[in-house]
């Protein structure tokens, strides 16, 4: 880690290697005693709470540097199967324990962290990852919650693959994506495993099994399975899902396009997201941001359009997204085969890793706005990070772009839990303020609820409300979030 | 009508235009007398509650035919704006009055019917119909909830439509759209309006206004618009939303195609819903479908795929859609502008109207169900209908697609409304017993519900009854559908 730290601060100028610190050494007294005893499908194991203790914020990441587990789950419980988890959640409701469903523990924005008072179970999802049955004929099948993209993948017949892939894709889980409306890889169409689940299974307190009916598509009153997308643990566990399923691609081109100026990249962003073409990938990466992630040379933006086929050649389409680059001056380079992104882009996260030692703090943050407000919005994010931040396009819709912002500022040794939350109260006001949404797939969790309560509708938030009492009168579920 | 009836008996030897069956001449004494006086924002005027009685379900039809009323509402509210329908909720609830919500009136599964006890009003969208903002960079248009199709697409500047064209386009509103999650003519992709909505309004008898912001995609919790979508009038009263509009498309291109088994062309739909290329078209008709409505010889089972798009030549899209033509045996007929697909398309439903005189029950169903389980399902609907049915797909999703059937049988003259309650029963208890969902865009209603609510999980049931009493305390809006 110290290497990549030298090679970070060498490559950014941030940090300084020669002050870096090592992490406290854990150590079971790190932990407060649990405030009750374990049942028999429980663990009071310190490691085992330690290491769920946080999620993967950089807010995380320096708590647990530090040795600051003050948090921590009192139990960990990891069901094998759905009777456990309703044992678990009827000892819970019983003893106003509260549960903290976690799938790979990646959240950004507090989702699975017991930052509440009273006593916590974590129910780790982790075992439960298998994938039960393949229907090749539709292209779906039926998973538990806890399977990580790769497991997930591996376990699905030669050829087939769930085409979602987040950049948490090694350790985050199906249920996760589900519970908090995931983004994957693709820039159009099926951004959010939204679009991928078929059907979705949870377990609740108070209304026994949520199991919706298998099916392509329905008009059939409001959508079961919207409500449990995005519900982050609050409504119930989701305990294994119908998704849909494709042929890998056989056929892939991705081309790197230059523009000298940011917002002649925005508006062939713009063009294209409206083009009809739905290219897999359409990622604009600014100067910055470039040379930083992917070899660009300081001065130029840089666009990735790519596109992805399991029948036939994708030419004609990439022809027809370079005429349109093309018009607002953008320069093509060679098309590539592009194996290889999956690897670089899931592995980028791992460097956050180094942060705390450096004396480096990061903040990413996402949001989506109609493209009308996008320019305001961008330039009062820039504006607001004074030069510490940079951008890359990493959605693009018909009606407006997901920007994907990277803040890197140096650290103020043991107050960089404060310096976060600042950065991210000042980043959140200004991305409401300019008519963002809080979050476009790093969910609500904790770290954003104050701005998301002045998003959403306030009847919407009454009718949650109600829902969630409904399905979990005793409030056990992941208190705290959404509601 | 008459000379309708005779062509049409003609065509398909289905009932006697020689014992043509005049519709009953209205008289305002057909409706009982309203059971509540009109406070000045009502009318109690006998033909504004008459055209007011139903929707357009052949049940509804037959049963104005013959000058029955019984479940006219009491009153009509036509509001010009929110505060009067503020005014006319806060008096219903006051009296404890339900509240049925009207866009064009177009439900065939009895939405819009005060099918209950107790008096209602009618609160008709249809004078708040105006477009009243447009953001031209992000494609999106702030229209009034009782816009009709045409209405609203005349509203936008030129070159800009809203791309949605269900068989009731001139009729039907946005509200109603939205309401009911109804289906336009698009074969894939954006099939339902739900993908067209970026944001809704609407208000609600105790939580007030609900208005989501407008974005282009979110994570940020349970979608609001995903709660109202669908929510058929029960939740609140939709107001306006915005919509995603795009560029009239400059290239269009249709290509007919032949197959000589209706399971060959049933796997060509498969294999392009799963091939990426996202068809604007891809309808398969049977072959008495075909020969009934688009003049097909009564052999061939008749696929219509198409393109469109507003930038760039489809050429290269046909081109590929034939190739998985061809390989499942399918001719290929001469590729068409076609221009008039629309005209044809909305003017079909007019015909029912002769179908009460002529003596000829028309039901229409629909249905969406996963590709391993189709086959099995079309059999056992095709079974049941025993020679009455037609078919054809006229939605087709990667895990499957969404059928669509037209029973037609001789009326028993006095017992139309029974027979017909009893084909929906036969047929939608076969739908689902089959593994579909008991509609795809038509709604519930009060048609659907008893099979509605054995689709539907019981969690979801129970959240959703939670929510509609927190918004919906006194139980006013649209009572009987949904919960």
């Amino acid at each position: 880690m110290r290497e990549t730290a030298r090679l970070f601060a060498g490559h950014t100028g941030l940090g300084d290697p020669s002050a870096w610190e090592p992490p406290a050494p854990f150590s079971p007294s790190l932990l407060p005693a649990p405030r009750l005893p374990a049942p028999a499908f429980c663990t009071a194991d310190p490691f085992e709470r330690a290491v769920r203790t946080y999620g993967q914020a950089y807010r995380d990441l320096i708590r647990a540097y530090r040795g600051d587990f003050a948090n921590a789950p009192d139990l960990v419980a990891l069901p094998r199967d759905e009777d456990e988890i309703v044992r678990v959640l009827e000892w819970a409701a019983d003893r106003g324990v509260a549960v903290v469903p976690r799938g790979g523990g990646t959240s950004v924005v507090g989702g699975v962290e017991a930052r509440f008072d009273g006593p916590s179970v974590c129910l780790d999802l982790g075992r439960m990852n298998r994938v039960l049955e393949v229907d090749p004929v539709s292209g779906a099948a039926l998973v538990e919650a806890g399977a990580t993209g790769p497991v997930l993948n591996a376990g699905l017949p030669e050829g087939l693959q769930l085409r979602f892939f987040p950049q948490s894709y090694e350790l985050s889980t199906l249920g996760g994506w589900i519970a908090t409306r995931a983004g994957g890889h693709f820039a159009t169409l099926h951004t959010h495993i939204d679009d991928l689940v078929e059907s979705i299974r949870a377990i609740t307190p108070a209304g026994g099994v949520w199991e919706s009916r298998r099916l392509p598509g329905s008009g059939a009153g409001p959508s079961p399975d919207r409500w449990l997308l995005g519900s982050e643990g609050a409504l119930g566990v989701i305990t294994r899902a119908w998704v849909r399923v494709q042929r890998r691609p056989a056929y892939k081109a991705s081309v790197p396009v230059m523009f000298a100026e940011w917002r002649a990249g925005v508006a062939a962003v713009h063009d294209l997201a409206q083009s009809g073409l739905y290219p897999s990938n359409c990622r604009l990466l600014d100067a910055r941001e470039a040379a930083l992630t992917s070899g660009g040379d300081g001065r130029h933006a840089l666009l990735i359009v790519g596109f992805e086929s399991a029948g036939h050649p994708v030419g004609a389409w990439v022809a027809r997204a370079l005429e349109i680059t093309s018009r607002h001056g953008g320069v093509a380079g060679e098309a590539r085969q592009d194996k290889e992104w999956k690897g670089a882009f899931t592995r980028m996260p791992y460097l956050r890793n180094a942060y705390p030692g450096l004396g480096v703090i990061a903040e990413t943050f996402e949001t989506a706005v109609t493209w009308d407000r996008f320019p305001a919005l961008h330039e009062a994010v820039m504006a607001e990070a004074d030069g510490s931040a940079t951008c890359r396009l990493a959605f693009a819709y018909p009606d407006g772009p997901a920007p994907y912002y990277t803040v890197l500022v140096p650290a103020v040794r043991g107050a960089e839990a404060e310096q976060w939350d600042e950065l991210k109260r000042r980043f959140s006001e200004t991305v409401l303020r300019m008519g963002g949404t809080i979050t476009h797939h790093h969910a609500v969790g904790r770290d954003h609820r104050p701005f998301y309560d002045r998003q959403r509708p306030d009847a919407f938030a009454l009718a949650l409300r109600a829902a969630k009492d409904a399905l979990d009168p005793r409030g056990i579920l992941n208190p705290g979030v959404l509601i």
